[in-house]
């Protein structure tokens, strides 16, 4: 007999049927003989409809009072699912944030869990209970509502499964595990049955929106095995390990790319300490997030420096960067919206020497050329021209035998 | 400076330009230099909605999470309006019936409020800010959620203004106050400047809509000043009195009338002990509630006993009726159920002679033949045929002058 905490997001109660549907898989949980806690989000839609009625008051609504609002989302669907529990005959009791102690700080709509007191949760397991938490919120030191901001209904399952050193969070969403890459991009791309932590972290930094990216760091950091399924759908998913639990260890585990990047260059920089600084501080100022930095020697004492950013920020970046050019003298600026980047993640990579060596040939016997490379201990990135995308991910994919187990 | 509770019901709040418009009726009170708490129901249709979801699951929900379900409407309106009230410039807090320790019962969906801890509240208002509280809800002493029962918001209000020793509890409705009776029957029906606690609980009780008849008691036990004012039109409303405060007496303050009355009447019952007892334990047994009782002394040493049920149990009551006549070897049953009662109430009735003959007497004037008496000390109602509801009521207003003040 195990403890699972199981964790269900909004479109997987999205309906009175989906929420009986829910409970169906509850209670085969518990028909193996295991104790389960669950996890809910609102329904599907409920949160927008709650955010539109305070934007008609206010377009900026007073955060407390919008997490006092917002939060009975999940209310209504613990309610909703215990009601469903209780159908199927089995003994269940819902709990908001506030009622099982989900402790946070005081900044509301995007608060930080600080502690929880599973006292209340474990007396109700003993009793042979189902027991069914609101996700997404909390209760600060003051007794206030607060919410931990979107998505966050998986971090308050891993916050959970930590808290009372569950077995197993499992999370129920609409695709049925990690993939070696996006199907739709490659048909035989493979379902993981594994993917350790740190390429699970990195794969969802690039763009693979399966797990929200701070519910893994969380899994990691508290040691809870981490396993994302399907609601709709049977199947074992994908388990998120810990790197010692692999037996074997394969090269790469997936390829990730982001269709929504931009490259910004200045070239011909005078190379004087503080001029890095210079660039990028400048856009930051302007809130515009940079990912990839290249900084090349130059001609002359020069340094030529490139970057990443989003590409809605695209020419908000190159203004800036003209201005910053003209102050420092630099000799060119020139810039990139229709590129993308691919990259390969694989904790084996680290052991395997020649992974990049197979990458590049890979993408250049497809005749890409290779604008920008970045590499860290388990991903290789690269950045090509946009129609290339589809091209390379398969060149790859193909090229590390992904579709083999 | 007063301390006023005020509150809104699920139509004053049925919209975001309703809210807006309690935000605008609220910062008046707060330019007369008093304190407020604002009590909100949920919005028009939101408790329905909520309860149809519950309903699509389980047509009996289970109480404790149908409460924690319907309870998430007043929350929704707690933060909606503190959002106006910020958008009006007035500091506002919003709290939950739990963040108030609005202690109850664990009588789920039907809860009594036993203790409210003032404490909270109390220093928000040093702070100068207003008090939004939800109604309706509370938490018991193992920290459910629970609600009050329907119209339970009324009561809250009534609550709070004794826990925090109000100055005055203002129940803002979709009518202007309490009227001599209903202007729909009697177009110069009169608005009340006041009403004693005793008539208006007379008047409640009779089918006159317009306060919870919980939350009267509750006020006239803890000595609440209650004021029934509009939401959406300016006025003085009625005030709810304590009798030592009235300079001069009237005779009578309204006429109530109910149309749902259907009445039953077994004959030649031997006249010994227990028989009232057996005749509506039977009826009782079947959870059906009974209104006026009337025994008469029959004819050879026998009985008639007549009393009146909700016009929907007619028939119901009426077979049991019949078995008990068969048992008790009873003359005969005979059943009516289209009758109405019409009540006159009036504290000045007690120290005014002749009220009773006025009435009867302005009866009998327009041809209606009386069918049943009964009698309080405040009160006199009659059972009149259903036809002449309406030329009842008008010849008792215009009989003791109602239309002046």
């Amino acid at each position: 007999m195990a403890l699972i905490v199981q964790k269900y997001g909004g479109t997987s109660v999205g309906s009175v049927d989906r929420i009986k549907n829910v409970a169906a898989k509850v209670k085969k949980a518990r028909a193996q003989g295991h104790d389960v806690i669950v996890v809910v989000s609102a329904m599907s839609g409920e949160t927008n409809r709650l955010i539109e009625l305070a934007k008609a008051i206010n377009e900026r609504p007073d955060p407390r009072e919008l997490d006092v609002l917002v939060s009975t989302g999940e209310q209504v669907t613990i309610a909703l699912l215990c009601m469903a529990l209780l159908n199927e005959g089995l003994p269940a009791q819902s709990y908001t944030g506030a009622q099982v102690h989900i402790l946070t700080d005081s900044a509301f709509t995007k608060a930080r869990i600080m502690d929880i007191d599973g006292q209340r949760i474990r007396a109700s397991l003993k009793e042979g209970k189902v027991v069914v938490v609101a996700g997404f919120q909390g209760v600060d030191s003051d007794g206030n509502i607060t919410t931990l901001g979107r998505g966050g209904s998986d971090t308050t399952a891993v916050a959970l499964a930590a808290a009372l050193k569950a077995d197993e969070c499992q999370i129920y969403t609409d695709v049925d595990g990690v993939y070696t890459t996006d199907p739709r991009v490659v048909p035989e791309a493979r379902r993981l049955k594994t993917i350790t932590f740190e390429e699970m972290l990195e794969m969802a930094s690039l763009g693979s929106k399966v797990l929200q990216i701070r519910s893994v760091e969380f899994a990691g950091k508290y040691n809870v095995p981490l396993r994302v399924l399907s609601s709709f759908e049977e199947g074992e998913g994908t388990l998120i390990t810990f790197e010692d639990n692999q037996m074997e260890q394969v090269q790469i585990s997936g390829i990730a790319f982001n269709r929504d990047e931009a490259k910004l260059t200045i070239l011909g920089v005078p190379d004087q300490p503080g001029v890095a600084a210079r660039i990028l501080g400048a856009v930051g100022q302007a809130n515009i997030e940079v990912d990839m930095i290249i900084q090349n020697v130059g001609r002359d004492n020069t340094t030529d420096f490139t970057f990443t950013v989003h590409r809605n920020d695209y020419s908000k970046a190159l203004e800036i960067l003209k201005a910053t050019a003209e102050q420092l003298n630099a000799r060119e600026v020139s810039g990139d919206n229709k590129i993308v980047k691919i990259s390969l993640v694989g904790v084996g990579m680290r052991s395997h020497a020649g992974v990049a060596g197979t990458m590049f040939k890979a993408l250049a016997d497809e005749g890409i050329n290779i604008r920008m490379i970045s590499t860290s201990e388990i991903k290789i990135s690269v950045v090509v021209d946009e129609k290339y995308l589809e091209l390379g991910v398969r060149a790859l994919h193909s090229a590390f035998n992904l579709a083999q187990e």
